[in-house]
């Protein structure tokens, strides 16, 4: 008989948003008169960008003309939009080389398929809580990860541990936590990096939430990082682009690694080499549309969308500030990640927000055994929601 | 140091279509007067049928506008298009359970990713001359292929050997070599893969190009395949989803291994689980246009455009039939697959035809070994290029 990966066996299966949907399922039956508030998973709602959708409507309709028609594309992305990725990379100070900037349809999909280019017999960092990408497919792959948690000790930005790492996997700003490292931090990090011969996988999906100039909005503003760190970003919570899809990686040419054999294996050219067998390139339409998300009338109009969420982020972290309640996030980030009151776990927190004001967030043991207590609310609701679902936890929270 | 993958280490550089482009380009050079005629690479050239562009126009609108917006869709497809396919499988006479068809971003990423499913040590069977993926994913993973030679001899049809196989790599129609397995002939390799404990891995890309009704579409039009098939299709060649891409994947629901702990482990579980780990579905846009094509109208359109391409094979066969030249393909295929005249070997044959036709085709030992001395052109060029080729090609060899 053939055999599988039995490694499958060793996830955890993600009952979480099912559970959620069951309870909220239940609440919704029990109570059809009340109108239940979800701001659990972290989806946008505002529609996409005018400039983003006439790209889209305009590349669409080239596909139905024989000489504008396009057919199989490079895999790594067209040159005008990772030219594009390019500029936005040198407006933040830093300076890519041609081929470093990849398309995808994602960063999850990065995230997940970058597993592939590292042997198994790596030790892998991952903070925790976390999203959930980062350690099942290393699961999946019988990989050895070493947690390093996360707590109000360290403001949930976990710092280089005393022991050997190899590959280490850094969000930030933070999804669940929305704790954002600065300068210092990252470049403590890259320090460890080089030291442990260790290269840094650094989500950076959420940096254009970043408001604060000191923070650092991708790992390569510090120095160094081009010899030991890999990006991933997103479209997805940038412009919208949750269900249009469309990510880059950035993985630089100066990373080599020599093989038992004496060869040197470059983690450019085993990416490029990775994505031009598994993977055929992001429609032609869609990457028109995120080409249009880097025009200045397109970064305009991107900002003002970033701009309301913030302000969905402002109103919630003011609403728990009033109520002395203590958490990371809503600012620099579209994450609240509150600690429940009174000592609570987060799925009892869970069903007191969902009986008590009909608002739906995410708890925290869903990210990770170090999320237990806490819980998190996302910003991408719409304004009048957010502000509805303020006064009723104040209702529901002030003593 | 982290370690890296060093199977990487274990695959040929794929430097055919380099190496065309540049004799190509030096040949243009040399002969700018010359008008190049490329049926190389198996890209489509006409466009997007007009009931498909309507559609990626008008979802393109609804992403413009709150109330029609679309973010994060189920990783495995939206329904509307699930069913779509269901019913096209229906249509061929294959009856699937809900939950068995997977949406993708066409079949190479799948045929590739579908790797993560398995152990590494399974002996995969893999016709040569092939499809480049195949190889390439399982050497990636350092698994141990055993080659089944396609020749003359076999029609390019390689039959299940006397040895035993876990995973069984079947294109039909076949890429390179246009060859298409009968009913009798899967079903074989079907008693084969129950009789070994096997799967089928089977690639049904250029399925549309049948039009011999006793040649099956599907390999579950064959008793049992459902036990031990897992079937790939692509609506790249089928509606010139090239550069749109989309494609699906069917795992059935029964196929299950018992792991080493006496767990059970069932495909398709395992498929959604990887799926909806390392992956975020193909775009709302494309999903809408993908949906079109099977829309009467959409079918309608895409069957003009397969004649279209159907009617070049034709035009292609007759010239090597004229020629006494031998051939596999041209009929339910879009590939000529000839044997290149006189015992040349296949880059001579392509040094020949460049230099004494300007046409452009691929060197057979690009597909592996057993592809020397044969060499493939495609019917996706436009019409008359296709007929001015065939004169030019009559002209040079025409003795």
């Amino acid at each position: 008989m053939f055999s599988v990966n039995e490694h499958y066996l060793d996830i955890k299966q993600s009952y979480i948003f099912t559970e959620i949907a069951a309870r909220v399922r239940k609440f919704s039956e029990e109570h059809p008169d009340k109108k239940v508030i979800r701001m659990g998973i972290g989806d946008v709602t505002l529609p996409l960008a005018k400039t983003v959708v006439e790209a889209l409507v305009k590349a669409s309709q080239e596909m139905g003309v024989k000489e504008t028609f396009h057919g199989y594309g490079p895999e790594q992305g067209y040159d005008f939009l990772r030219e594009r990725i390019s500029e936005y990379y040198a407006s933040m100070g830093v300076t890519l080389q041609d081929g470093e900037v990849f398309v995808s349809d994602g960063a999850k999909s990065d995230v997940a398929n970058i597993t592939d280019l590292f042997g198994n017999d790596n030790v892998v960092l991952i903070c925790d809580p976390v999203y959930p990408v980062y350690v099942d497919t290393n699961r999946m792959l019988g990989r050895t990860i070493k947690f390093l948690q996360g707590d109000e000790s360290n403001g949930f930005l976990p710092m280089p541990p005393s022991f050997h790492g190899d590959i280490i996997y850094l969000c930030s700003p933070n999804n669940p936590t929305g704790a954002v490292y600065d300068r210092a931090q990252l470049k403590a990090w890259v320090d460890y990096a080089k030291a442990e011969g260790a290269i840094i996988l650094f989500d950076a999906a959420y940096e254009s939430f970043i408001e604060d100039p000191s923070l650092p909005r991708s790992i390569f503003e510090i120095d160094g990082a081009k010899d030991c760190a890999i990006e991933f970003c997103s479209l997805s919570k940038t412009a919208g682009f949750t269900g249009t899809r469309c990510g880059y990686t950035v993985v630089p040419k100066g990373i080599e690694v020599t093989a038992k054999n004496g060869k040197t294996l470059n983690l450019n050219a085993m990416w490029m080499r990775r994505q031009t067998t598994k993977f055929n390139g992001v429609p032609y339409i869609i990457q028109r549309g995120a080409e249009a998300v880097f025009t200045p009338e397109g970064l305009k109009e991107i900002r003002e969308n970033i701009q309301y969420y913030k302000q969905n982020a402002k109103i919630l972290a003011d609403c728990f500030t009033e109520l002395g309640i203590p958490f990371t996030g809503g600012i620099n980030s579209p994450y609240i990640w509150l600690k429940c009151p009174d000592g609570m776990d987060s799925w009892a927190f869970f069903d007191l927000l969902l009986n008590g004001a009909a608002v739906v967030g995410t708890p925290g043991a869903g990210f990770g055994d170090a999320g237990e207590g806490y819980f998190r609310l996302t910003a991408f609701s719409d304004r009048e929601n957010t502000l509805e679902a303020v006064e009723r936890i104040k209702a529901l929270l002030k003593k």
